[in-house]
């Protein structure tokens, strides 16, 4: 059911078949390099997200430039990385449901797959799954620190729920999930600093008050790609499990960094490349990618390297870029790159990746085709 | 690559996981026949989308109630429709590039799948296409009849394709595509009757002055599930391109129906059924669906049957419903059923639909589980 790849290792750029998944790996290496390279810095540790990539291709990537695992968000994504080698996993969400956390529990006699929890009885449910598969199961108690989903309030209702896992004999009390999530999107340094300066307080009175009740967070998890230098400094949160970082999407380009510029810590490493179909004026060029080639949840993709260029819209399968002002217009057959406006729907809408070497030169060659392993990965 | 099943013909529901696509078969195979009667009555063939269900299952359910093909929006779709059976396609969309159309060329050895053009320079690349695989490919103009995608205007720019095809050894000339995307979704039925008024006069200017010069429009296709009534009594228009009216999703629920009521003539048939995973506080209610699993393009999706309840928000992998006025609040761990935005892109995500009898009744059961076996079919 899945497509064949649109292209095979060793093609020219132009042998691409669109609307296709593009890597830059010369700047998805570099900005792996870079996060790699701060948290160093900074003391903690990266848990990058798998629900962003979907690939145990690139989370051994990062591994290898010392990340200590991945996060995911479902268990049949947790399943895809632990068979592709991730030996250490954080389902940092909640999972509900017998059949559910049987698998979770199975996964464990392969790999260390923790999971979180909000609500006391997922303790007795958790802990009859890891009785059933003869398991102990790390678990974090989630809490909200200003995300509004899942999640308990910090503080006693945290205690609560962390002792009652430490008692269990089938779970080990594994920390605090703390991720704030609309965080991450806040434009200026300064809204992002009041939202996280929150956060850190609710997880730092949580995590105190563990403390005193004699409950040592291994784990204080949680940051993005938006506010990480913010968690990392905090004295806190020890695992960072920011995703977007290694391919960097146009709607956190939006962003302003910390001194007010643009936020370009991290350089677009994932394009959608698509063919211009119709040219049916002047003004209009329409390519083959709508958005079920590139999510538009997050906003609109931005064309690359075309000044002047905006796209307008997006309808299922075609794409309208409004180039009335573009000096050199792309041409009915010519290829386009777009910065999709949000990565994680993007990836998870492709069956490939297209890792190409020199993207943005004349020798731009594919070297890399790998599955999206994990799209669809729903469960 | 892709995802195991989350049900088993026989199944309960309640042992369906989540989130899941469910297909009501009752209302559907009711949304079938009235489309079906519709057109007879009408005097107009039905062509209906396969860009919407992506499944070939479901366009062999069409045509044995009449429908005399399918469309697709792209070569791969198509392939997937011919592989399943269906012998009449139509891409009714550009296709650019040798290896598509090489694509195109073979597949009109085992069925007849016609495309559309809009520009002078493919009437010879489809030509070269059709040679090489010593086929005729049957080929419409597409005219932009206020969808302002691709197409080119109508009248003398189009009778200039037509002539240009008719000439052409490798080609025959099929007729107009002529549809009006934008129109389905204007909310009140005046100004879908403004919309598709010019539509059809552009239209009918166009197939008079083809005949005029000797080139009759066999076909003269358009039409979707907000607007076929009006291009069914046209007069011009003699095949539907209508998809979502299998499904019918919350979108199309907003518009105004002809007599100003809601649009009700077809059946909600198709659901996501989540499972809520937290229940933060008695205002909230969080599933396990984000727009992973449920596009939000065309708006947040409904919940069904749950009086006073609102959908608030949707993240990747988390949908919050807000339940402030909710009687009878779900629990932590029911399942709850949401009615998509929008079907095409929703559709896309999955793997697999779960075609449900009784769905909305005590002894729902699974019926049929069959692949989603077009999903991401982008090229």
């Amino acid at each position: 059911m899945s497509m064949n790849p649109p292209a095979e290792p060793g093609d020219e750029l132009w042998q691409v078949d669109t609307p296709a998944l593009i890597v830059d790996l010369d700047a998805f290496e570099r900005n792996l390099d870079l996060m790699a390279d701060m948290v160093t810095q900074a003391g903690v540790k990266l848990r990058p997200h798998a629900k962003m990539h979907k690939s145990p291709w690139v989370a051994l990537q990062q591994i290898e430039r010392g990340a200590i695992g991945a996060c995911c968000q479902k268990v049949s994504e947790a399943e895809v990385m632990v068979a592709g080698g991730v030996a250490d996993v954080l389902v940092s969400n909640q999972v509900v449901g017998a059949p559910k956390l049987a698998k979770l529990a199975k996964l464990n006699q392969q790999a260390s797959v923790r999971v979180c929890i909000d609500h006391i009885d997922a303790v007795s449910e958790i802990s009859a799954a890891a009785e059933a598969e003869r398991v102990v199961i790390d678990t974090l108690v989630e809490i909200d620190v200003g995300a509004g989903r899942c999640g308990v309030q910090p503080g006693q209702a945290a205690l609560e729920l962390a002792r009652a896992i430490a008692a269990d004999p089938h779970l080990s009390f594994g920390g605090l999930q703390a991720y704030h999530g609309s965080a991450q999107h806040r434009r200026t340094p300064q809204e992002r600093k009041e939202a996280i300066d929150s956060a850190i307080a609710g997880t730092t009175e949580t995590v105190n008050l563990l403390a005193e009740n004699g409950l040592e967070c291994a784990i204080v998890g949680g940051a993005g790609t938006g506010t990480f230098e913010l968690e990392a400094a905090s004295g806190v949160y020890n695992e960072l499990q920011c995703g977007s970082y290694a391919f960097m999407d146009a709607d956190y380009a939006k962003n302003k960094g910390a001194d007010g510029g643009p936020f370009d810590t991290f350089e677009h490493a994932l394009f959608v490349r698509a063919a211009v179909m119709s040219r049916p004026s002047e003004r209009s060029a329409v390519v083959d990618a709508g958005h079920k080639a590139c999510a538009i949840d997050s906003g609109l993709p931005v064309p690359w390297a075309m000044a002047g260029a905006e796209m307008t819209g997006m309808s299922d399968e075609h794409g309208v870029i409004d180039i009335t002002t573009v000096n050199e217009k792309p041409e009915r057959g010519d290829a386009v790159l777009l910065i999709p406006g949000h990565c994680d729907p993007t990836v998870n809408l492709h069956d490939w990746y297209v890792g190409v070497r020199g993207l943005h030169t004349p020798q731009a060659r594919v070297e890399h085709v790998w599955p999206v392993a994990a799209r669809g990965a729903l469960f």
